[in-house]
């Protein structure tokens, strides 16, 4: 007779006393995620949720359903940059998500709370569990790509992210900092350890280009990302400029008027890598 | 007869069984901290460690005796900033900081590991005790500054070190983005709630430089961190630019050979703010 426990993954290791796989949550049983990528960068500032953004909005244009989950619990950007104020709603089957002008659903903790700028000051056991539920609670409906912009660092969120949730792929950012870079290796060395695929690096910041002289300013040093990513094993996607417009339309909630050809040049690559790619849509 | 509570500042609400002061440790013993400086931006990436460090050094050609408290354990710039790579030791007295050709003491999570680049896969708890031992279990000595070099956000190290340093001061670091500024704003608000004194704000990357033409950019929007300083009650100690040069320096981990005449004045006015002023000295 076949034991309950057939099929089980850790079948030969458990006492047989497993407990069962839980079941799901109403959102998540209203909800199918097709593709699930994480932004990382270990260090801050380099851009990670300008990234995030711009993929987001680069997918959208192409006609995907796209949510992002703004992960950056204590800092968080998401928002602001796409201009989102209305805020979320609970029901007894989950939260639903904001939605952005063009459609694309948000979930961060800047739409729970009272004013944008209160802190939340809370220790790492509480942010993870609402990262946790942010996946599970959350009505996302049908997405073609889920975005989760991470916080800085390889702490209780990126633990808590890669341990609970289904990441297909993970979207590393720098700039040409070796500082940048340093915290960088640490946060792939950290993926490695949940064995997590990288569809590649990007090196943002890369360069200004001066608007009288045209000049182009490396003021954070020589970029060698294309090194980097190589050295990590893991693919090149492209640099990217520091763009004044671009700071400007984040700060204006305008992100999704905002255009970059360079921008859509990494999205090709990133949708060649994941498994819902133009082709198979 | 007098209790041998009295004086004990929670004399009137305790029941008398209160737990005595917990006593020094060894490494307390030998150490004397006159101020105890933490540098905050809540935001990343808008250089929180690149003000740390020039701070530490423009105290250090005063004649000041300064010590650098790297609490950013998951993503620790200090030492590579300094170009120090010598291991911290430890003895049954506490651990010895590392020292920088000019006599700098560093501590950071990134002296104790083998690689500089291996990641700290830490949850919260576990990383605020490491932050609360930098402090109890360092041989300091004598400083006339200690200086703390916070991670981005408002989670568990600001909360810890809040909680268990005698923190004198708080600088505070933002950029000309809105983004950061809101984010800022949190980490304010934050250190109100611990009645944390706010020696003020400091506006970095407020421009560029074009070396060719001269031309100021203003690469992240027009600065605005006078009145932002001024809307949270905090004074306004300068703007700084975005050096390509400091870029260089702290790549190369030569921070202490980098000269900032505006930075110099910046030091001045927190000196201004500190007990240990240099009429004091």
């Amino acid at each position: 007779m076949e034991s309950s426990c057939s099929g089980c993954p850790t079948e030969s290791s458990c006492s047989g006393t497993c407990p069962t796989v839980p079941e799901q949550t109403e959102a998540q049983k209203l909800s199918d995620v097709k593709n699930v990528i994480a932004v990382m960068s270990g260090k801050g500032g380099v851009g990670k949720s300008s990234v995030t953004s711009m993929l987001a909005v680069s997918l959208m244009r192409q006609g995907y359903k796209v949510g992002v989950l703004d992960a950056d619990i204590t800092g968080p950007s998401i928002p602001k940059i796409f201009g989102v104020s209305t805020k979320t709603e609970a029901s007894e089957f989950g939260i639903t998500p904001s939605t952005t002008e063009n459609g694309i659903k948000i979930i961060s903790l800047n739409l729970m709370i009272e004013n944008e700028d209160d802190p939340v000051v809370w220790r790492g056991p509480i942010i993870s569990q609402l990262v946790k539920q942010f996946w599970t609670d959350v009505i996302w409906g049908n997405l073609d790509y889920l975005l989760i912009d991470l916080p800085p660092g390889t702490g209780d969120v990126p633990i808590s992210v890669f341990q609970s949730i289904p990441v297909d792929g993970v979207v590393m950012v720098s700039s040409p900092q070796q500082l940048a870079n340093m915290v960088v290796r640490k946060a792939i060395k950290m993926g490695n350890l949940y064995e997590a695929n990288f569809y590649g690096l990007i090196e943002n910041m890369a360069y200004v280009e001066c608007p009288d002289c045209d000049k182009r300013l490396e003021i954070f040093g020589k970029p060698h990302g294309e090194q980097e990513a190589k050295a990590n094993n893991i693919p090149y996607l492209g640099e990217l400029p520091i763009d004044p417009k671009l700071a400007e339309m984040a700060d204006a909630g305008k992100i999704e008027e905002y255009h970059s050809d360079k921008f859509d040049q990494i999205t090709k690559q990133i949708l060649q890598q994941t498994s819902d790619s133009p082709e198979n849509k």
